[in-house]
């Protein structure tokens, strides 16, 4: 199949593109570096090393013999995203290219529009470029589980079956996202929908929890072909950054109670659901949606999981949330149609958590831990980041600054 | 009270900034005049004369001693925004200032990025702007019954109580939006209760039916406090266009069966609603929604009454729909909370309708009856506009020309 992989040289987009490039699939990459941006932006970097797209792809054709097709260039440039597609003729197009920091969307107004727009205005360019070129490219975007909020009822798949004042009918799921990150992708999903009806386009919107883990069956053959590894406070995922409080010696930090409850999976399971998402295309003017997660933990729950597999001592603290969201609910989400056509999750075992220690125990070397601080107030319009290389002025010293973030980015 | 109208240069911006100033309201009114632009772009023009801004302000000054003050600048650009909010310190904010045209937004790919990033970037500025300067500022927006789309279900004031395998929640009411313009309105809507929720802001989204009529109290005191009145197929609303249609010998064009059922409302209700939103502001935190409509009818109905008011002959033709839409329906929608704040509906009476008749007969040497067929097709994601002045190709005469469209814009 030929698959365009969007975001490609991000923290799951490339493995996504090694994994599917190894299956037999011919493969290309869509990127514009705008993640290795906002590391420049923020003065940090993935704890793992990475090297730059276009040796990790000589890197990749050198190991398995396989080619992958490099097009540089942003979704926001409508006729890059026409030319691309023309060009390359992908049935699928996998999209990961969105800003995807929750913290990120929150800095301040310009962040904010910044993310809305750059991840709806690109979405909106891939439709209608599908459109135009071919109704049958089957579109596998990434949306996100923090779409849903956490209502007091189970979430579905995307829709639930109303019955109101003695009429039923099946409706777009109610949705209740937690920052304007979240909001972007909410836009997203309505407007593919659409797309999709009026369209007849092919789309499977994978709402997808907390991505956890670093190395896959293809990464780890060779340290070119590494992916990227978020701990700081803005873009690493919760476990991810416990795992890297744990191994430099520093608390793990809990907001408030830690009773927060969110979906979670392993990388490894990213990769199978993309995969099982391409194998079965959704029907023409198919708006599908899948919950892409395996197992739901609360934020305490995975404090005291790495504290138990960490050799050393470690210690968990509670401290202020800087979000607004609810830190005890109900949570109980339905995911079964990933696993219907034949996800076996990779659990989060011991075993995977002792893997992740060991990555960051690797490369503890590269952490700057005062960039896990959380510096964005859901409260304020605007706040200062202290990140390495930043003065920091007392202005900016709160009692969150003690500790890190819980669930800083949404992957 | 300081109230600033944005979009007041438009066809219900510039009433209500009237309707307001006249009630002893101090009226900021603000604007980028992109409307006037779209007529520029379109080749079209107001059926009424209207002058320019700053010639209206001064007319309402010498009549009623009154001054309103007006800012022109676009609500894209943040430091405007901000500037303006300083200056004038609104007590309340009534936002009309977004392209509100659902033909328009489905023109091509161009058009759909513009109004999604026009509107919601716009609106986001405003929150910003609102929560850094005085989280009390009530936000009186415009939002449309189009966000609802046509479930099978009734159609609740912005939030239903939903039971779900054993337990209960008040949910957001699920969208189904049949246009980028409309999904733009669901995108505010949403972006809109976020910021309530993390700010504290005090909101209120007028989900708005079409509107019908010309003429206000305030502007017929003078032709140059006159609003404007549009019966071009991208922008003029399903009712005005009608009478358009009648007066000018042309038949009455309903798409397909007639049978889409919207709420309508007349000018002077819109006028009335948004004053009972000012008057009773929504609680801080609050994100309130009403349904701003007074009456249901279809398409066809419509087009009956009309050709029943009208003093000569008048015939109604189908034609092939051009959006996509159900054409026949269940619609049952709320619409009690503004009535419950004391609104007395001005409904659409055959006094009512000839009113409207008389004004297109008094200015029907100014319309371009080319300019009322339909040329935005939803089906295509390019349509080439026929419009006044544009030459016109054979590729665009498709059977659908020889008709008007029903409901060409939202409002």
């Amino acid at each position: 199949m030929n698959i365009l992989v969007l975001g490609g040289d991000g923290y799951l987009g490339w493995p996504t593109a090694l994994y599917l490039s190894r299956r037999g699939h011919r493969v290309g990459v869509v990127d514009n570096f705008a993640r290795r941006g906002y590391d420049l932006e923020m003065g940090v970097d993935s704890l793992v090393p990475i090297v730059g797209l276009q040796q990790r792809v000589r890197r990749w054709q050198e190991i398995s013999g396989l080619t992958i097709e490099v097009f540089v260039g942003d979704l926001t440039d409508d006729s890059f995203v026409t030319e691309t597609l023309a060009t390359f003729e992908p049935e699928a197009v996998v999209h990961f290219a969105e800003q995807r920091s929750a913290p990120y969307s929150m800095i301040d107004r310009k962040h904010a529009v910044y993310t809305q727009v750059n991840n709806v205005a690109g979405t909106l360019n891939l439709l209608y470029a599908i459109a135009e070129q071919d109704r049958d490219i089957h579109l596998v975007k990434l949306g996100t589980m923090g779409e849903y909020g956490t209502p007091n009822i189970d979430i579905e798949e995307g829709f639930i079956e109303i019955t109101h004042k003695g009429r039923t009918d099946v409706m777009p799921y109610p949705k209740q996202p937690g920052s304007f990150y979240h909001l972007s992708k909410v836009h997203d999903s309505a407007n593919i929908m659409f797309a999709c009806r009026i369209w007849g386009i092919r789309a499977t919107d994978l709402n997808q929890g907390i991505v956890y883990g670093q190395e896959t069956e293809e990464t780890v053959l060779h340290p070119d072909l590494a992916t990227r590894f978020d701990y700081d406070g803005v873009f690493g995922t919760v476990l991810n950054r416990f795992c890297v409080q744990a191994v430099t010696g520093h608390p793990l930090t809990v907001y408030g109670t830690g009773g927060q409850t969110r979906g979670m999976l392993n990388i490894l399971d990213t990769l199978a659901c993309v995969e099982l998402a391409l194998e079965n295309p959704a029907d023409r003017g198919e708006f599908r949606v899948f919950n892409q997660f395996t197992e739901s933990f609360t934020v305490e729950d995975m404090a005291e999981m790495v504290k138990a597999e960490f050799s050393g001592d470690a210690t968990i603290v509670h401290t202020a949330d800087p979000r607004v969201e609810k830190e005890e609910h109900y949570y109980r989400a339905a995911h079964t149609k990933l696993l219907d056509l034949g996800l076996v999750p990779n659990l989060l075992t011991p075993s995977v958590i002792q893997s992740i220690l060991a990555v960051c125990d690797r490369y503890k070397a590269n952490a700057d831990v005062a960039a896990i601080r959380p510096t964005v107030d859901w409260r304020k319009t605007a706040s200062n980041l202290v990140t390495a290389g930043t003065p920091t002025g007392e202005s900016v010293r709160t009692s969150a600054d003690e500790a890190s973030s819980e669930v800083s980015s949404d992957r």
